[in-house]
């Protein structure tokens, strides 16, 4: 068949969908649109990180940047103010009224922003990222020093503009867009906290380490088809619902989809599966919480994963707690040794001591569990600095230098391993880096409400049982979706706001063996 | 990574393009839009034929169905109405003047149906494809019939409003909308003019068949791995662009892409080698013809294939005119005896007459080159006869088995083998049969003018290189995309219009040896 004739072709032409109701519905019809071509968008990032031959970036980037404007205009559509005016008074049920609270908020976040300046910093960025990509494995910061600028001065513009329209702080307004009501005067203290801990802890724990053995690492290669079939059965015993999605491969694990799609991609590394297993499992965890969102408010805001931190806290759960925990690494070990060849490495014991390993180092994404937090802690007071303007991005590199020896007692010996280490700020996203940390001290607190409700779960995953825990999540955290916010969420699943101590208490329990 | 926020979570918002320029330079701009939301379209589709679990259907028709919206609302923008106006008396190029043309007859059709019409069509196509899905296997057209009826009712009514906006009858106005320009006075005289050929000939070819040997059929199963072997290297030496494009699979062999992402699906059998290789060669080249067309008007109405004619004709080049050669065939059996191991199907001799088989069946898909025109002549006469109303649906299934029985001499002995066999007009596609028999025809006038210019053109396909005769092909076909009509770049290729005369001389030449 040659490629089916599109409009003006003229076979099928458009549908108008006929909407009746008052404000509420009308805007309800409006979002889901809105929803169902940001699944188009989904499905178009999945193919170019997964599919695409490299020759189509060009295309796709204008593929993307089109739907993008399509979307803006029919949230930005003057009607939409008008719509969520009268909706306003209406009688609403608390899941209508939330979301017509997420309507609000969308609207507002696109609406206070003029569409030059949303352009500017869309163009500034895409420039940035791409020096940056060439500048990083060259430690080229002067390359790109001149684009991070420009990426700054539109960021603070754009950060204004929102704090205006929302109320806010500028770097509010920046977190919020990724992780809603966040605010600093809370995660101040939160990061100080472990900034405080983590010193005296860190040091117990690295001593404690040294008297046990080293953890002995698998010795690949290890062929990839027989990893894919354990990390399929492994995703499996999780519960990715396989039966309404994909498992593939790109070069950076993601998970993305929609009802009746979900997509999950690992990275086969043939001589570290130890990694891949638990990059894979960290994905997974992101697609449940997406998975099992409620599909009564499917394709409307208040039917969406809350925010960052607490998609975080899911893939966290997942990986973290779940995983990693000695009991469920008891019921790996044995089945790594099936699938891919006995090694020393699959050594229970060894297992335990390779997946918990601590170990101060420059890179965020390879970071243990414990010095993670240093990561964040050093972007989030940088990239503060940064916006405010007490930091001159020429004296950036020095900066992050001198704020990981204060955190973590080490010296990146070069800038890729330094401040170029990481996407984010070149590609204009600053405010996110939080999310992670925020996302690690949830799904600790989440995991002790859910244990001293459900005592069996340690025993459950020394069984490579995951459905009591999941149950818990889907019932506390997936199926309430966006309709309260993330503290709401968490106080009523925990019995309290979110406190570093359950965190701390983690830590201290998996790596001093006091838990 | 969890999935990537969008619009909403703000991150990243809309992008305006700043255009300035006359009112053409607007145009395009805004027909290069459309023509990235049409990327999208086809990447979806794409994705849903080769991808997608099959649990993410209803989601995709929605995903395209809103695409549709969108670029059916770009297009009927009331400002484009005023932007051709405004660009009619401009100073423009050739190519800039036959695409502000092609930019008219695109806005034209769309803006022709009410778009509750357009709603209501696309409803009960949807309706009566599903139904016929269930009916065909069950021979059931007292179910399906109904919901014929109303896809005929509401196609009557599209075609009347697109022949009353484009000064043409109804049913030109249908194929128009698949092959620009073409028209039943013209098809009719061709058609007829094979009808009458036909009989004749067929018991020729037959007779003359009949003193050799039967062809042997090759005793599968032959591994899905060789045989994806085999033709990708066919699709290279073809000339596939595989360094921006992909080879996968799908139930239906189908290409697909735009600039930088070109795709071709093949559909492996494991018993039936030698018919997968030629679907595979078939849907080439039809991807040829897309991937050759020029750059520097890609994204513009003036920059896509000419029609579905025009296209079917690149296919049938390339399957029936260079592929099914006796020079081609000589070169290829020895690679499928290596690529498959040896059997008695791929002696030359044989795969000469096994892919030069002629045998009147019930089937269009499986027909061969000879008695295929009769399958779409049936069709023009019956869906002509449904549309003005001289046959009512009810008496459908007795006309087609008596139309086949006066075109071919048999009688489907089911319906699934007879008028239920294809989708297209269950799902509401008239007008398209007759650009099949178009396309071999053109296919034919098109080789006979190459091998007039290169003589060279047979040897060189026995000895496997497609260079020269692609070359001619992009030249005079797919560089001139829709520059000129069909019937012009036709004439400008080969020296005179489109005469069934070619066509004939073809089959005379290759089926019974006189050419």
């Amino acid at each position: 068949l040659p490629p089916a004739p599109e409009e003006g072709g003229g076979k099928r032409c458009g549908r108008h969908p006929v909407v009746s109701g008052n404000a509420y519905h009308v805007l309800e019809e409006r979002f889901r649109r809105m929803a169902v071509l940001g699944e188009c968008t989904a499905v178009l990032h999945w193919d170019a990180a997964v599919i695409m031959p490299a020759s189509a970036a060009g295309p796709r980037g204008d593929q993307l940047a089109e739907l993008r404007v399509v979307l803006h205009e029919l949230l930005t559509d003057p009607a939409i103010a008008d719509l969520l005016r009268a909706a306003d008074p209406l009688p609403l049920d608390p899941w209508q009224a939330a979301n017509l609270h997420e309507m609000r908020r969308q609207y507002l976040y696109a609406d206070a922003v003029p569409g030059d300046l949303v352009a500017a910093l869309s163009r500034a960025s895409s420039a940035c990222e791409a020096t940056w990509r060439e500048a990083k494995p060259r430690d080229d910061f002067v390359a790109v020093a001149p684009k991070l600028e420009e990426v700054l001065r539109l960021t603070r513009e754009v950060a204004a503009a929102k704090a205006e329209a929302l109320g806010l702080t500028p770097y509010d307004a920046l977190m919020d867009q990724f992780e809603p009501d966040a605010r600093q005067a809370a995660v101040d203290p939160i990061l100080d906290d472990y900034a405080a801990f983590l010193p005296g802890f860190l040091a117990k724990v690295l001593e404690k380490q040294a008297r046990g053995p080293e953890p002995v690492f698998p010795k690949g290669p290890f062929p990839a088809e027989a990893q894919r079939k354990l990390v399929r059965g492994l995703l499996e015993r999780v519960g990715f619902p396989f039966e309404a999605g994909r498992m593939d491969e790109s070069a950076h694990p993601f998970s993305t989809g929609y009802p009746g799609d979900n997509r999950i991609t690992i990275a086969i590394k043939e001589d570290d599966p130890a990694m891949a297993v638990m990059a894979a499992l960290h994905e997974c965890g992101h697609a449940l919480y997406e998975a099992n969102l409620p599909s009564d408010w499917a394709r409307q805001p208040v039917g969406e994963a809350r925010g960052m931190a607490l998609h975080e806290s899911q893939s966290l759960m997942v990986e973290m707690q779940a995983c990693r925990s000695p009991e469920f690494i008891g019921w790996l070990a044995p089945r790594m040794a099936d699938a891919l060849g006995d090694d020393p490495a699959f050594e229970p014991e060894n297992l335990k001591r390779l997946y918990n390993h601590v170990k101060p180092d420059f890179i965020r994404v390879e970071a243990d569990e414990v010095t993670y937090p240093a990561h964040v802690i050093l972007r989030y007071r940088l990239e503060k600095a940064l916006l405010s303007g007490d930091l001159a991005v020429a004296d950036l590199p020095g900066a992050w230098d001198d704020g990981m020896e204060g955190l973590l007692g080490i010296r990146p010996p070069r800038l890729a391993q330094g401040c170029l280490q990481d996407i984010h700020w070149f590609d204009g996203a600053f405010g996110y880096f939080p999310t992670y940390t925020l996302g690690a001290m949830t799904a600790a607190q989440l995991m002790a409400a859910a244990r001293a409700e459900r005592p069996g779960i340690p025993q459950d995953l020394a069984e490579g049982d995951f459905a009591p825990l999941l149950d818990w999540l889907r019932r506390h955290v997936h199926s309430q979706a966006s309709s309260r916010s993330t503290a709401d969420l968490v106080a009523d699943a925990t019995g309290r706001p979110l406190d570093p101590a359950a965190f701390r208490a983690h830590l201290e329990g998996r790596y001093l063996g006091n838990g």
